[in-house]
């Protein structure tokens, strides 16, 4: 084992609420212990850009009141959540991990953070983002291995959670940003379908990002997107997750496709290791595990992810020309990253017509894999090529994460893997407007990977 | 004839580029032109929430250059622009017609405005609005006569346009904010396809909501809409607006649906006396005009929308729960107008399941009008139930331009009606993705109604 090796461990709100309702435990002495979790871990950790002690505790006291009186305002009430540090809070400044937006405060909460607070959340802070939620590392180190990324762009919102600073966080995922950070630092990743989470004061603009939900437990992840959706909808024009209040019940899959994607040359051996005794344990408890020799819905699939990665980012080069056109122009370019530099170049270089075909392309993928739908019950693969690589000026490779990005499905990262101490998420990934079918079957798999399989 | 009674006139920037290019004028001289037009009427028309005359000069100093030079970056180079105050500016505050946002300023250009820049456009200064574009009156006065609403919500953009003060000025439509008022002060209003033109920057987040367009011409409605696209794109996910760069030249439509639509019970007599005129001079030209009596596709259509403004409000309220709820509670509800109140609660008595329903109802009447799509070239009805009403307490009845808005189809309302000295629109309404084709058939229609129709 390296010796700056970590043992983190999340704090589920969940575990407690039976506490909170017999009157031995409180939402704010639920906050006091995650806020000692902070005090451990924050100064090396470094997953948040903001905190609001004394705004949490305040909303604790009234939640821990509400449980008190047996009136909770729902099952997140007084729950402490990070909000991804590119999403608007009335009480603290949105600064999109760029010196552009440094102190930049808009005086109004975000949809998704509106909804939470109506809900009861206790909103700890802001978490670290890459800049502008691209590939510019922020200052976040993984609570596993100090050494080692978090993963992004949603890097504090894993990392906080991970390391129990808060049972939850938001974060976005356009390319790999939820998916990959949560693999990377062990903790429950959920990117809804296209359109699932309202993204309304959200910096978030791309056609395929989408609202995302860092957790503790599945149970936790479902919860606090649904209990948004509930209250501030999907995107508009979408109808948001549909589904029960709390997790949908254990349902066993019948019919699993292992897909492969462009992501499988890259994988390290350990990872695909940890995969195959996945997929041995899943075809053991009676699942018929599907892979692409054997199918040609299946195939068809593979083949239109081929380049999966390419498309997204020429996609986003085009959906992302504004607002970096208008950052170096009136901001500063001499602020903006190299990266940065470079997609408004990318973008710059587009033409409508083109970004016309590549949309209509997206229409194509997204129909074979449609296609799957009446076929298998859900997908699975990795979440990562492997453990967190070592290092912070790269938040590592996204492509296992790319495809549901792409396909605009839901897919969610599942903590049950590890190589060399280190944790690796499997990856399970559903149908259009159907999470709630996915987190079904998820907690069916979940019942198999008791202990963690070490690759 | 009320004594109050003005004679306005649009400045069109289109009949001047010839000059431009030979050098008997400039792009500054125009601009000093609809200065003059700013100190003759803003006065009491109010169409402004805020000028950049310094900026303004600067940017038209430097087209004038450009032209010189034979080199302009586009038709609309040194084109004077009002902005409707929804919209973020680099060099201006984005007040929202709200007292919550006084001197709100975000520092950046929304996407229209940063492309409007890039194609050399000058940026004369921010259009009143409506409270938040949505129903509670800005200070705005009609030019034809200033006992009058402009129409709303964007009410400064279009009494800009007609006063003469700018060619052209952003606007949007989510009910009927940019036919109406185009119709009431007599501009051409265009209200893309939905998606049309990128809203990023704009705090516009309604589904059925799309930047618009109000201009002096036929053309210049065209020109800004797509140099904009050109480097903004539509809304992310969109193909936005397909076409030549400069206006599709004329095509005479064969095949014409007459729509009454739900408004037709509220029109005046003097409305629907001019649109039957015009409805002869079109048939009069070889056209077929259709009408439901004797098309079953359009007595479907018709039925469709009997019930689109309930339906667009009921749609409207989810979507505007946020940002209203955290406005209310973050930045003070008794800034918030009655009006607007009165749409929170409509919005917290929603529920998320009830909206889904109301976004595949509104689907269903989308396919059942597209049925339409093969079977006549364009429909024309009425852009309002009559001219200008007197008051300023209220922008007018929105009903004539709510079907293209739940429709999500380009809409044009041409300034070719007239009723006791005051305009009327005459609104042609397209299919999804076929603007051009719209502006074609407009065009081709133009040429019939040389003389205004009066009613």
């Amino acid at each position: 084992m390296n010796r700056a090796r970590e043992n983190p461990k999340a704090h589920s709100f969940f575990e407690s609420l039976a506490s909170f309702t017999s009157g031995t435990d409180t939402p704010r002495e639920f906050l006091e212990r995650c806020i000692a979790s902070v005090e451990q871990y924050e100064p090396r950790v470094r997953a948040f850009a903001t905190f609001n002690f004394a705004g949490a505790r305040s909303a604790a006291d009234s939640a821990s009141k509400r449980w008190r009186s047996g009136h909770p305002l729902s099952a997140i009430d007084g729950m402490p959540v990070g909000v991804k540090d590119i999403m608007e809070t009335a009480d603290m400044p949105t600064e999109q991990g760029s010196p552009l937006f440094a102190g930049w405060h808009g005086r109004r909460d975000a949809a998704a953070v509106a909804a939470l607070r109506e809900a009861g959340a206790v909103i700890l802070g802001k978490t670290v983002t890459t800049e502008f939620a691209a590939a510019a590392p922020g200052r976040t180190r993984n609570p596993w291995d100090m050494e080692r990324t978090p993963g992004g762009s949603s890097s504090g919102s894993a990392a906080a959670v991970a390391a129990g600073m808060v049972p939850a966080a938001l974060g976005s995922q356009v390319v790999g940003s939820a998916i990959r950070p949560a693999s990377f630092c062990g903790c429950y990743g959920y990117k809804p379908t296209i359109g699932g989470i309202n993204r309304g004061g959200s910096f978030d603009e791309f056609s395929q990002s989408c609202t995302s939900v860092m957790a503790a437990s599945l149970a936790e992840a479902w919860s606090v997107a649904k209990e948004i959706c509930m209250r501030a909808g999907g995107d508009p024009g979408f109808p948001g997750i549909a589904g029960p209040v709390a997790v949908p019940s254990v349902k066993k899959p019948e019919r699993v496709a292992l897909i492969r994607t462009a992501g499988w040359a890259q994988a390290s051996d350990g990872a695909k290791n940890a995969l195959q005794q996945a997929t041995e344990r899943i075809a053991a408890s009676g699942a018929a595990v599907i892979e692409a020799p054997d199918d040609r819905a299946l195939q068809a699939v593979e083949a239109a992810l081929v380049d999966a990665y390419s498309l997204t980012m020429d996609i986003n080069a085009w959906e992302g020309r504004w607002p970096l056109n208008t950052y170096a122009r009136d901001m500063g370019n001499e602020r903006l990253s190299e990266h940065a530099q470079q997609r408004l170049a990318a973008g710059n270089a587009m033409t409508l017509e083109k970004y016309g075909r590549l949309i209509k392309e997206r229409d194509r993928v997204r129909s074979i894999y449609e296609n799957l739908g009446g076929h298998v019950d859900m997908c699975i693969t990795l979440s990562a090529t492997g453990e967190a690589p070592l290092g912070l000026s790269s938040t590592g490779n996204p492509v296992f994460a790319v495809p549901a990005s792409l396909l605009g499905v839901p897919a969610l990262s599942l903590p049950v893997l590890s190589i060399a101490g280190l944790p690796l998420g499997l990856q399970v990934i559903g149908f259009r407007n159907e999470d709630a079918a996915l987190f079904a079957f998820a907690n069916g798999l979940l019942d198999l990977f008791e202990g963690v399989i070490h690759g």
